[in-house]
């Protein structure tokens, strides 16, 4: 099995040894260090049982993609442990090896080591991935100043839409929405042509796993600062915007929910200029939603989000649960 | 969770960054490259349910060291994907991150990231080590040439013998015998002081996890060659020689089962000298128990193992079967 589907995803990294060898060679190219980053998912977790095996392994893949990108990090090889139920069909894995070439294919990465193990439990895939980062660096979730604006890429909430959406919870939305929004969900896109660029701009970056509200409050956590965002100025997809029409409880998921792997950053606000012009360079939109204050005090929550009157919303939930 | 009982463990590694960022830097001395190996363990297949939990957290981590030394590497720093039943108390994740603690000061790595995950399935476990070897010398699988003597370290089949144990198989063994088969069952030593002493010495290693024959034969396949093992010569614990008594299915257990996780290389002939000279140096035996050969042409095993009298032995089963 691993000489049919997963050696062939070793070819062009030579310290992979074809896979032969149960350990690989990694050289950073000079000037550069090695950034490493894991990340497992786990079947009927983060993913459905019956979601397409090629689709589960780009997931699998690009959390871990998009964690690099959000470091600054340039990604270039992976290892994979593959954990799976005995009801595994060859299929299965062809498929999931198949969706690995392709993710190989887009995103420059080699396969250069792993395990595959049996277990009684529900289908589990641990990915780690290496990058490359100029030395020295690395961007970091703890250098936010107060004052600077908070940035994200994209859109915010599709995933979280989408999987509710698939859950049957949105049946008043057309078909094309739903679509778009379940595609987002099964296969977040990296943002790896943004995450490079924001070396010298950006004071503190995370990409968005765990949810816009959750993931913004690590950055305050590190950075020892509190953050205030306008809902209103959230960038969201047409979709998004008539899922959530005007729901209160759904905008709410939309800014709490998790999987969007968009990047959020923050910089200076004297940075503006330079953050559109990226923008419009890479072909990505990148919105300032916010700006980071001083630490609350008073036990407050770090993040404040403004409803469209200016007013603290409260938020139920404040962070991603997994179904 | 992660800030009590994980986070400690990076400390003394500053590209970990306390894992505050979910990813770490991580800088080869110059000269040096990077060795990347991954190794899963899960509950009721590689280890028992009911094993110590610091215990299994040593095991989840050397098995990994132990095939790091087989490269000829030494081991730096490593990540752990937890993947956790609800039924997972905080005692356990205590005693786990105390495990770990113990043979971090053992062999000198550091916890630099990981992932913490719920499962419905057993406890799972995915550790990446990562070590530095000097620049193109990694030790491989595939240089072993015909007439290189076959070489293990340390003692054959004690793990097996102590599952089997731990499962009522041996009611005739003495308690002592029983507690120090159990024990290398249960903890591994990887062979760290070995395995990078044998760069410039062996021409092929691998590290025995699969079985004794199994392994040996992973080095006939990359190597294109044959093996003859004389089961005489293999290196039993007097723990083991006394449960296996003349009993030809128990040697043969010994032979093919798992868990070893001794080195197993090849060298020179005249390479002997020296190997035995690195031994006396090290502390540790080093045993020759056979001879590499040329690939059998006629589709017989490529590895035979000789019994006293010099007959082939017929081994119903070759390699590990997990339980």
């Amino acid at each position: 099995m691993i000489e049919r589907y997963f050696a062939p995803l070793s070819k062009g990294f030579p310290g992979a040894y074809g896979l032969q060898d149960d350990a690989a060679v990694v050289t950073p190219t000079p000037g550069q260090q090695i950034v490493a980053k894991t990340d497992a998912i786990v079947g009927g977790v983060h993913f459905l049982p019956d979601d397409p095996a090629d689709l589960v392994a780009q997931k699998a893949l690009r959390v871990n993609l998009s964690d690099l990108a959000a470091k600054g990090a340039v990604a270039r090889c992976y290892m994979l442990d593959l954990i799976m139920p005995s009801s595994t069909t060859e299929d299965w894995v062809a498929a999931f090896a198949r969706g690995l070439a392709r993710d190989q294919e887009t995103f420059g990465v080699h396969l250069i080591g792993g395990d595959t193990n049996a277990t009684p439990g529900p289908l589990t895939i641990a990915l780690m991935a290496l990058g490359e980062v100029p030395s020295g660096q690395m961007l970091r979730r703890g250098g936010a100043r107060a004052g600077d604006t908070i940035f994200v890429s994209g859109t915010i909430g599709d995933a979280t839409l989408g999987l509710a959406a698939l859950r049957g919870a949105l049946p008043e939305l057309d078909g094309a929405a739903v679509g778009h929004l379940i595609d987002r969900y099964r296969l977040p896109v990296p943002r790896v042509g943004l995450g490079p660029r924001l070396i010298g701009l950006a004071s503190a970056t995370i990409d968005i796993s765990d949810g816009l509200v959750a993931d913004l409050g690590h950055i305050c956590d590190v950075s020892r600062l509190g953050a205030v965002v306008d809902a209103a100025r959230v960038p969201l997809s047409d979709a998004a915007r008539r899922a959530i029409g005007g729901d209160r409880t759904r905008l709410e998921a939309a800014l709490t929910g998790g999987d969007d792997y968009e990047i959020l950053f923050t910089a200076p606000p004297e940075a503006a200029g330079k953050v559109e012009q990226l923008s419009r360079e890479i072909g990505l939109a990148i919105t300032p939603i916010g700006e980071m204050c001083a630490e609350p005090s008073d036990g407050r929550d770090r993040v404040v989000v403004l409803d469209e009157p200016g007013r603290p919303m409260e938020l139920t939930q404040r962070g991603w649960e997994h179904f």
